[in-house]
């Protein structure tokens, strides 16, 4: 019984034709009509639907169509479901010639239907049904009325063995298989019928080099076995059952990225064996579903808390206590994390960010580690992790210590609406040089694409090169305000404004107290390891070098503010300036053969800007300024900016915890957050 | 005079500002308002346009407009022309107190306004005209209201020497820069306004791998010289004339591919040098275009021929004869190609295939050249182009002698629509394996993801592996059809047909025609050295084996006119089947060691589905058919299939052109065609 996609009938015998659910038979209606013959008519059984000429025709077993025989006549052909035997349904054709009642001739095709098809949860509601139209299950569709099912990439951290280990020794286990899509594959039809095919099921090499396909073992063992997955195409399925639904389970094994669209395709295909040992095989039929893989998502500091996670430093012991405290305000926990004692810790908010990825059957939170120490032998952070959180490594290109080729570098701002297009997800702020030079630097290719191939959070560039540390955290910072008023967002953008900082110190000597000090209630050792002394507001203001440099610095900031209110839409209401002053530096935090003569500027008191965001609790670093009335007056300045925002700041008492150690600040918390209530592929990238 | 984004005004004194046109001012009412005032007015002179709260005001000198001083008041002031003297421009802002005509205060903020803008041809128009939405020239759009600059990638046929050495020996004249794109750099303002400043033309590290920019020579040479390229992302440019436009030319060295989207991005970055060592220079303001690297184009053989290229083989006369006067008769050119010996010209159309791209300015014919033999030391049809013809090369994966992996075994389509979508350009045909498998071919990653990057010809694969070549011109062919009737596509799909061929030969025999007999014209030696015979057509219809094998041929033909009707939206009425037959044979073409059991197809007698269609003129091999009244049955059937159609079928009487050598038959001519009327960028990928 050859499947055939053209049929041409014959009065003298009838047709035995087995075909696939969901494939068109277009049936020759004149090829064999008798000679004179001028009409036909065409009925079908009650699974059979056909299309003459246009119009459809729904089978019913007394459904007759009359038609004039004209120029070449072709009926499509398709079948609604299975049938349940061999020849169970057919259509018959009857060819009459001009006023004759009788037919000259009648052509029979007999139909064996079978369903043999791949199904995924195209439209992300948890089922698995066969949708409507055959072909959406090909495409996958961004937006609000969109299709397609999701693959998780596996986050797991432990070590990922070799996948040819894994087919035979993998214990996976049913119960958990919650991180895994599923796809079935159904198969219906008379039984038997498919004894003659082979059904494969497979991918192109490179989609599985990025995907892994399980399905349960065929043992009592409750266990998962790899089917498809690096280096393993295609699989073919036997013993093959006629009545049956298989089960697979599908991952992915990475993000998507430049190289990777994040679409990965599964198919099967029938067939046909021949008994003739010199006839090769002959696929007869093939069904398609596509995926595509969760992107990385990261939350903006807007978001709620979850888990805090810290570097239990002793030194740094006002701030660990500090940050402990904000955290049972907010409802968070306090995750501690092993001590490098070499790094400090300090690699853990600059080389890692923690991210989401999110498909409709899981939500899953995870590390993303960009470590700049290749050679250490593990990374810390990775055995610190809450259970159920994830751990995925990118490495970068370059090692420089201080470098802006890390996450560490990366801000999300909160949801936001620019030239007329939403971005729900906020955007990616990644810092960089203003134009590529021998000097600049900028984050590496390979993080910057990773970043844009995540498609959902459309990054910005903004000039961080300027800055010591080049990370954008150290101007900038997003906190979140529930206005009541119409129109507002949310949110406010803080940054970081030496001019402001300057008006403040004016207004406080003109007020009379030009003789209050910077750094009055910090040990002198702590001022002399960090080049720093105790000054008073009249001589810093009288310091021209230090005018001249924060206005540079002002100047910097000016910049990103104006690409930031252009990329995120915002107006000078979104944002508020935090007083802030900073000092040129020659960079010191590389190794020698790298410093160069250009100077970076380093915040001159603790940045306030480095502010640990938990909701409405501010963890502020203290900037230990003048103390005006007992008070110090930033940090009274800064109260007063944003506590009618409903905000509450306390100020983190740890000199140390900020500017010990030139170049990585506080960077020794780093939280996990609430993931967005959007879900990303509801949106329009 | 910084240059700022939001500026606060000082009603003791005058704030001057110089500003980029395009950029905009927040000027901060509030900030600097005396103690008492209730409101102010505001007042810009000609060139300024301001918006208050969201109502636009246009400047003219005595436009003032009265508001009152509500909470934090921004007015935003943009600048429409560049100011022709410094501090030319100004915005003035009185301040009121309750029932007081006079104001209390004036505030003035006098501007200049600068541009430096980088201006293509966004609108396709070969104006270089600054649009009236200035973000257009930073988003390249797709489709019929879409815009964009378009570059060219030079596939000139000389070699490229190192982007180093052509810095300083390029000798590019202006006259030939119809290839390239301009690019104009405008600045205006006052004379030595920006003398402070550098102004540095860039793109990425990544993107100037893929692009040159060049400028005119400063000496009297008209010739071109290297700015950006390879290795060279950035360039200052000095001096700087304020009054000044600079032309560069763009050209891309890359065709859009899998890493790479053929978005290519250009800015100008403003610099303010410092006058103080001590503080870094600043970037004040970046001026971004794009650019889309054209895609490379196939045309189909419906498309009207232009050139001939043929392989003058001694031994291909009659070949050669009948397609040169083929050539005249469709008023095209023919070409002879320089014979290598030892390949006797069958790369020619395996391994090469015509193709254009284009830019409004200019339309650029190229060969695609995909070598299996890079060991060859050059590529004979580098050198036989015609004057005008680009090359460009890719190297395929896989140096197999028959091999999917070659250029040859791409087809395409006339325009379709199928699903609701329109092809405009046609889709891309590629041959392939069902599914992958260790004996399966198909064409490799590289060249199947170069079509795909190409993005206007959206591949389908077909089903090849089944023949020896593994090229899909085996058993399909396009010819145009100038159809009148309504809903006529213009075209034919024409495929091979073993039944029906088997149908004639029935048909002839049932006519007491069994004797007649296939190869008889043919000399022994031929068919003994191709392995073939004469044989009746009744020892052809009793060939049991020859029968099987070619029901196997039917069922493969069919699989891919499923999959064509489905992804080309056809009809059967649009498909006319050829009668032609194939045999399984042992993979012979390739190396002994990568020989297997299976068995593959090849022509039974000559291939009459690899005709070549030049307009309504088909160069059809002569299949030397059975003989019947002295006239070859599969001719004349032919004939009577496509001639109603208005075709013109001329048989190619070489039977050594088709059948010798296994595995690569006549691939000794590839026509260069009429390109698409219809522009890529119109099209919705």
């Amino acid at each position: 019984m050859p499947l055939q996609s053209v049929v041409r009938l014959c009065p003298e015998s009838p047709i035995h034709v087995t075909c696939m659910l969901g494939m068109e038979i277009s049936l020759d209606i004149n090829g064999c009509a008798p000679p004179k013959c001028v009409s036909f008519t065409i009925r079908g059984s009650a699974r059979v639907r056909m299309d003459i000429s246009g119009s459809l025709v729904s089978g019913r077993e007394d459904a007759t169509v009359c038609r004039a025989l004209s120029d070449p006549t072709y009926v499509l052909v398709r079948m609604v479901s299975p049938s349940p035997a061999t020849d169970e349904d057919k259509v018959v054709v009857s060819y009459f010639c001009p006023d004759d009642e009788i037919p000259v001739a009648t052509a029979v095709m007999y139909l064996t239907c079978v369903e043999v098809s791949l199904e995924v949860d195209i439209y992300r509601d948890g089922q698995l049904e066969v949708p409507s139209d055959r072909e959406a299950k090909k495409k996958w569709v961004w937006g609000p009325s969109g299709w397609g099912a999701i693959l998780l990439v596996n986050c797991n951290r432990d070590d990922i063995s070799q996948p040819s280990d894994r087919a035979t020794s993998f214990a996976f286990f049913c119960s958990e298989t919650k991180n895994l899509s599923q796809m079935t594959l159904t198969t219906q039809g008379p039984s038997n019928i498919l004894k003659n095919y082979r059904l494969i099921l497979h991918t192109s090499e490179e989609e599985a080099a990025k995907a892994r396909v399980y399905w349960p073992r065929k043992d009592s063992s409750q266990a998962l076995e790899l089917v498809l997955g690096p280096g393993r195409p295609s699989h073919t399925l036997i013993p093959l059952d006629c009545q049956g639904m298989e089960t697979f389970y599908v991952e992915a094994t990475e993000f998507p990225s430049a190289n990777f669209s994040g679409l990965i395709s599964f198919s099967v295909s029938v067939v046909e064996e021949s008994e003739d040992q010199a006839i090769p095989e002959l696929p007869i039929y093939k069904d398609t579903v596509i995926f595509r893989v969760a992107p990385c998502i990261f939350s903006p500091s807007t978001q709620m808390p979850l888990e805090v996670y810290l570097c239990r430093e002793l030194q740094l012991q006002g701030f660990v206590n500090t940050v402990t405290e904000l955290s049972e305000k907010s409802n968070s926990q306090v995750a501690s994390v092993y001590e490098d004692p070499n790094r400090l810790g300090r690699w853990l908010q600059d080389e890692t960010a923690f991210c989401y990825t999110q498909a409709p059957q899981k939500t899953v939170s995870l590390v993303l580690d960009t470590p700049r120490a290749v050679k250490l032998e593990d990374f810390p952070i990775k055995y610190s992790l809450s259970p159920g959180v994830g751990y995925m490594i990118r490495f970068t290109e370059d090692h420089r210590v201080t470098s802006l080729d890390s996450i560490g570098n990366l801000m999300v701002s909160p949801p936001v609406k620019a030239h007329g297009k939403e971005y729900p997800l906020g955007r990616a702020l990644i810092g960089s040089s203003f134009y590529p030079s021998a000097e600049g630097r900028a984050m590496g290719k390979a993080l910057r694409e990773f970043l844009c191939a995540q498609q959902v959070q459309a990054p910005v560039e903004l000039f961080s090169d300027w800055l010591m540390t080049g990370h954008v955290d150290e101007f900038m910072c997003f906190v979140p305000v529930h206005d009541e008023r119409e129109g507002e967002k949310g949110f406010r953008l803080l940054m970081a404004s030496p001019s402001s900082c300057y008006k403040l110190f004016e207004k406080k000597q003109e007020e009379g107290y030009g003789e209050a000090s910077l750094f009055e209630e910090v040990r002198t050792d702590q001022l002399v390891s960090n080049g720093r002394q105790t000054q008073t507001i009249y001589e810093l203001l009288m310091n021209d070098k230090l005018k001249k440099e924060n206005d540079y610095v002002e100047r910097c900031i000016q910049l990103n503010r104006a690409i930031l209110k252009r990329e995120l839409g915002l107006s000078e209401r979104d944002i508020v300036d935090l007083p802030q002053l900073f000092q040129l530096e020659k960079l010191t935090n590389v190794p020698s053969d790298q410093q160069t003569s250009k100077l970076f500027a380093r915040p001159y008191f603790p940045n306030v800007l480095r502010m640990i965001v938990m909701d409405k609790n501010l963890g502020v670093p203290k900037p230990f300024g003048p103390q005006i009335k007992g008070i110090c007056c930033l940090e009274e300045n800064i109260r007063q900016l944003l506590e009618p925002l409903g905000l509450q700041c306390t100020f983190i008492d740890d000199f140390d915890c900020y500017l010990t150690d030139v170049g990585d600040f506080c960077a020794c918390a780093n939280i996990r957050r609430v993931p967005f209530a959007f879900k990303w592929w509801k949106m329009n990238p």
